[in-house]
């Protein structure tokens, strides 16, 4: 038996049936397999967000879910949505003005920067290259173009599932060349909007993630006096991460918010009007999400118990365990209408697909579950749908609704 | 510095611009990222494995590639096609008729059950249940299903890269339970096709393949014994791999069929007027696919050197080392017009997602590349396109290209 991650705290005290924005599954799962979105869970980080981390501006890393009616119903509540295509700009356009729009990612195409300033979006800029790109275009574009500088810090993010600072990178500019690069941004005629600094990803350690946040205010300080003037936005990254594995805890927000509102009453002169933002994708919306798939067969083979679904890895690629993980560990997951029901046998949950790479449980214990029966994976609404080869096997892609 | 793997032998000894299907890269590559398809690579394939295993039936596993032009042009010279979905099933018959088709595939849904029996496909049945529910659907519409049985073996091929056999799996029914099934099958009134036995893919040692067959082989005839039964059909399996990794090579074929004939030619005699079949899909196609990118930045941090290029792990999931293998390792790469160039600097190449995941050449070393230049992976017709998250981060799909 492998232990199966923690199903979040709204949904693991259930009985019966799954209820999600207080419907059942069972209704849900008119069509399966189907992801369920409920946005109220994310009000609910939301509030959680405001309550910790007063002042701070919440930035929503759209990757994380692009679902366009989920988007609609959450970006009220944000202060800004951060993309990363042109694909993700236009549908950040649709819900949000360009002035709340940020615009992250090397290999920005012609098309795409020039669609950000038309737009009058930020564009973190990457690389010298695509600074003098972006000069260009906004030249010959007939408009002054937003840009703030990416830099790749000289700090990691501690802990963190996914490390994008502190080493030779693809993401923004090395700090040493970036006041440099400010300066030619500024004297080329940019409205310079400040720096965009990401240390890493999926992080649980509150600890790890303010002493983050404090060097990279630090930075933020180090390279304004350079430069020599004051950023109006300093995006402090995000990293927040969420519990999807056996042992994991929810990040301690609390204790985030109250490290940084020490470092901020302490920062350099130099960032006293700067706004602060930190940026969130995973941490808003994984747990707004619950993936339910139907069980197609159940069958025995050398002893242990297999139970066949109508999706796997073309749905939810990240719960299959291949998806920038070493270690294939279990996502939270429960027999849809027998939440909190006693253990009653170890199984093996595995998709559709023709590949040993299509395993979403791996001999994990649950109630006893049977053909037609629905299985929920929990922790599905980021990096799901849209993380996925849909088209891989050509079963069809999963529906999604929101509640 | 890390070594890439093997460039194919065909584009080997290229200089200057790479020449695919007697075009230049650069014609191919109006539209930027595109995958070019030569379907005379695939026959130069099937004609090295008529060589080698004449007599054998040659299948072809769609899923390996499944583009349909590709497929009407490769569909001619093959024996079979396998598939493992609906979706898959529809797109074989619309260049092959339903006799030469099978489909294999834990979780086929009911509707795919009824669609193979209304086309008159063969299914490989992959569990009791799934045997039931087949015989139910086609007592209800009217007609004979012809099925086979997909069968666990009690054997697994050594060094494969993905393992199927000799283990519980959700694929097939365990061997000792398998001459019941065919029996009950055949009571229910199944036209009965034989044995469908997939031991692993993507092994390179010959020695290894053919042992697996003379395995397979045995076990087909032991099982027949039991039944009582010839099968018309015994489907070996496939696994042949291709060299994706420095220090790979490929496998010996005529090594392969003169074991094979060897094998078949002293068995049984209850599989005396039996077919057999071997099902291949990535060692059709994966050399016959070229996927070409064009550097939209090239960048200098920490010392190391990134091209940037247009796409990425969305259309090359495989080729990033986040599908399924544990070390990530380069496959084989050119700088398009340079073949042949002179090793200039190591380089990082990676793709536009904003993660770190995205990096399809890790520190190879190339000749010196400019923003604009193209950038070729090989081995890219097999698990390309249709594998990867396309959607991931909205960037464009990739074009695909028959030559």
């Amino acid at each position: 038996m492998k232990p199966a991650g923690p199903i979040p705290p709204m949904f693991a005290d259930q009985r019966g049936m799954l209820t999600i924005a207080g419907r059942g599954a069972d209704a849900w799962a008119q069509q399966t397999p189907v992801f369920v979105y409920d946005p109220a869970i994310v009000t609910g980080q939301v509030t959680r967000f405001r309550a910790a981390l007063p002042g701070i501006d919440l930035h929503y890393a759209i990757k994380a879910n692009p679902h366009a009616g989920l988007l609609a119903a959450i970006a009220p509540m944000l202060d800004g949505l951060d993309v990363a295509s042109g694909g993700e700009l236009a549908k950040a356009l649709a819900v949000k003005p360009a002035a709340a729009i940020s615009f992250a990612g090397p290999g920005k195409r012609d098309e795409e920067l020039a669609a950000a300033i038309m737009a009058g979006a930020t564009i973190n800029v990457e690389s010298e290259g695509e600074g003098a790109r972006a000069l260009a275009l906004a030249d010959r574009l007939g408009r002054r173009p937003r840009l703030a500088v990416r830099v790749n810090p000289d700090v990691e993010l501690k802990g963190s599932g996914m490390k994008m600072g502190g080493r030779p990178s693809p993401f923004g500019v090395d700090a040493v060349r970036v006041p440099a690069l400010v300066r030619q941004l500024i004297g080329g005629g940019a409205d310079w909007r400040g720096f965009h600094i990401y240390a890493g990803s999926q992080a649980l350690d509150a600890g790890a993630i303010a002493d983050t946040q404090a060097a990279t205010v630090a930075l933020a300080a180090r390279l304004a006096e350079e430069v020599g003037q004051a950023p109006p936005l300093v995006n402090l990254g995000g990293g927040f991460g969420v519990p999807y594995f056996s042992g994991d805890a929810p990040v301690d927000v609390t204790a985030v918010g109250a490290r940084l509102a020490a470092t901020l009453a302490e920062r350099p002169m130099i960032l006293a009007d700067s706004r602060f933002a930190i940026e969130l994708g995973r941490w808003l919306v994984a747990e707004a999400g619950v993936y339910l798939a139907r069980i197609v067969d159940r069958k025995e083979s050398g002893g242990e118990t297999f139970l066949i679904l109508d999706g796997g890895l073309n749905h939810q690629l990240a719960a299959s365990g291949n998806f920038g993980t070493v270690v294939r560990r279990n996502y939270p997951i429960a027999i849809a209408h027998r939440m909190s029901g006693p253990v009653e046998e170890t199984v093996s949950v595995v998709g559709p697909l023709c590949t040993p790479l299509d395993r979403l449980g791996d001999r994990v214990a649950l109630p006893r579950a049977e053909v037609g029966d629905l299985i929920a994976i929990f922790l599905a609404g980021a990096y799901g749908a849209s993380a996925s080869p849909a088209a891989f096997l050509g079963h069809p892609p999963a529906a999604e609704l929101v509640a």
